[in-house]
């Protein structure tokens, strides 16, 4: 045994804990900042919050499905109950209710702000469910009434976000909760909550199986039940004929924001009534997206909605809003697994500088600065090794351009396109790529 | 009582864990991208490592003295010892030891990396001391050897990332662990550890307190103590005379560095003795930073050096590396307690499109389109109200321009400068800030 002999800890991977390659890492950055310049394209401002909230704050809206994550230091006294019981956010609305409320009297309305945070969730980790993971999401709060105008709004931002990325074709689908919440109230359904989740499944499971279920679950005649369905199942609006003020209502402003969409591709805008979101607290238009060049992904990779009340739980104003999200995780994980991300570039630069010779180097370092504060990503090669080894790097690293600076005092600067191998004189005042 | 009274959770701030308000996370996002930038057009590349490790990792060189959360599933069994025991990670260098020795045969060598992530720490909070924060880091690793050249780019990027923020003068203090450490092996004097940490406090306490303590501590003669803390107090490196091998080692190396950096302004570096860092890891050139315009605070901004070993814990490979890592939640703290970060717009939109009316809201989105795809950013106005309050909205946000598309199908575009006050007719297709 070797003196030296150390004691090893072979990592490996933290199921449902994502990380990327460098050339992975550098895709993600891409497809982040894309949806970033976007969202501010259209005037939202990000915020950030900490990671953490008190539990009492995760839980205000009572009990939740999600997994949450609490903090214990691992010094603590298990006596000391001091300290403030803190919990890992398990999504960005809480946080916004809870930021909102807070700094209310700072904030301009309608506020319109994006976030994009890890956020956790304690859940069985498998393909596009991870225990951490990135959310991009914009809403607009308003104070007790919000206009009309953000709903279309939303979809218009989504299709561009999502459109810059290389996803193939997708579709945002488009509803609105009161149409068929007013048509259950002309039927005078009162456990709307249970059919909405059903007819949420009518995709899933297709109208038949639903309507089994819902004459088993919730008792519906089939009279009502072939109405409902007939209902969600209709794509043509102007068919529709409004029961009560509710279904109008519900009508008017999907018809409203379907509009203001017509600038966009007919694929990727559909109103679709069985787009009910199984989450009780949306009560206007809801979305959702699914990709339609991978059907064999069928959960939606971005989903929202309009609420009454986002905040009445930390203080007492009405306080409306609109908000979508995308999973970026999910679909950039999703999009690794049908074999759509392929990065091969290794890091950022776009140019090896060469260092010819110790007595060269500091010309070297001044060509880079010299091109960096044109612009340019310049990595320095680190020892005077043979050319044959330095082009071996740039080489690995697919770093596409090498620079020879003067190899001495007469010489000239000549820069190597790597993709054609052609090299030609130069200078650094003038090179472009 | 009205029956509409519901329970409200008043939230407030978490000791340790900040937020801005959006005028000040746009400045953050600035110094954020800066950085970044920075650090790329050097040939740095990101990565992201998951906010959790396992606990076996985050200790793998043993107990820290960094307060570590762990995580706990609100819901877990806790008579389930199955789940791995996960941490939040303290710092981003036992990420970058655990990512390079797990994906050892994926990395191309040299091996340069930055990471601006959130770290944790349950330590009791304080101004510039948070509970989560974030660090910007960069680091280069190799195989076996790493080129001095590493030590050098390190201080010439910190440079350029510190300048462009708005944090006045700083400057970089370097200097090599081997200089002194050969000094007190020449000097016959084994507890090195505790020598160095109390030199380390010379600038804080002062040279007599320090040969108090040194005589006190450490049992040094005078005549040690005065040869210690005249070379680590002698500025002018020429004037070292080598007394053995590590010795003259340390000072080319610090030469080699300073030469690199003879292109910067005289007041931001600084060859300095007395700079030996805590920490025990690090083997040769080593890094602080401190205001030169804010010297009552007087912690290092940015800190780092060179190591031997970085993930002996996880690999059987001698993977030797340079890194520094700048504070950036202390900065930017900092300077906001100074006084320093003030923010006034409220979101990142340049133009706010009026709408004139219901009967224009096609026409006022499509000019807006139209600019966001010329790179614009384009708040559109959600309602036909009076131009007065669009107006308002614009002034409160501080967007420095609203668009007035035409008011009838005869009508010109005109645009107002808010700051000038000046307004003229334009058009979308070549307007230009």
């Amino acid at each position: 045994m070797s003196k030296n002999k150390k004691k090893i800890y072979k990592p490996k991977p933290v199921s449902g804990f994502s990380e990327w390659l460098p050339e992975i890492r550098m895709i993600e950055q891409q497809w982040l900042d894309h949806i970033r310049r976007v969202f501010e394209s259209y005037g939202f401002t990000s915020i950030e919050t900490p990671s953490v909230e008190e539990i009492d704050v995760l839980l205000a809206k009572g009990e939740t499905d999600k997994e949450i994550y609490t903090l214990t230091r691992l010094q603590a006294d298990p006596d000391d109950d001091k300290e403030a019981r803190l919990g890992l956010h398990f999504d960005q609305t809480v946080p916004l209710a809870r930021y909102t409320a807070q700094h209310f009297n700072d904030l301009v309305f309608p506020f319109k702000r994006y976030q994009m945070q890890r956020v956790w969730r304690g859940e069985r980790p498998q393909l596009g469910r991870s225990r951490e993971f990135v959310q991009c999401d914009i809403d607009v709060i308003n104070v007790d009434h919000l206009p009309l105008h953000f709903d279309a709004e939303m979809p218009a931002v989504i299709y561009e976000a999502l459109d810059g990325l290389d996803i193939g074709r997708f579709q945002i689908r488009i509803s609105n909760r009161k149409i068929l919440l007013g048509l259950l109230e002309h039927l005078g359904i009162d456990d709307t909550i249970a059919v909405t989740r059903n007819v949420d499944k009518i995709e899933k499971l297709g109208r038949d199986e639903v309507h089994l279920i819902l004459a088993k679950e919730c008792g519906l005649s089939d009279e009502q039940i072939i109405q409902i369905l007939d209902l969600a199942t209709d794509s043509v609006l102007a068919d529709i004929d409004p029961l009560n003020d509710q279904m109008r209502e519900g009508l008017d402003e999907l018809n409203f924001v379907m509009d203001q969409l017509s600038h966009l591709p007919d694929h990727a805008i559909k109103a679709d009534l069985s787009i009910v979101r199984g989450l009780d607290y949306y009560t206007g238009t809801v979305y959702e997206t699914v990709l339609l060049d991978h059907p064999e992904f069928t959960s939606s990779i971005c989903s929202g909605g309009r609420y009454d009340d986002l905040a009445g739980s930390f203080i007492n104003k009405r306080l409306p809003g609109v908000g979508i999200s995308i999973g970026f995780t999910r679909l950039f994980e999703v999009m690794q697994n049908f074999g759509k991300v392929q990065g091969h570039r290794k890091g950022p630069a776009d140019i090896l500088m060469v260092l010819p010779s110790e007595d060269r180097r500091a010309d070297a370092s001044e060509t880079a600065r010299l091109l960096r504060r044109r612009g340019f990503k310049v990595e320095q090669y680190h020892a005077p090794q043979k050319i044959g080894k330095q082009l071996a790097y740039a080489e690995k690293k697919a770093i596409p351009f090498v620079w020879f600076p003067p190899f001495d005092d007469d010489g000239k600067h000549e820069v190597k396109d790597m993709n054609t191998g052609e090299q030609s004189e130069t200078s650094p005042d003038n090179w472009t790529a």
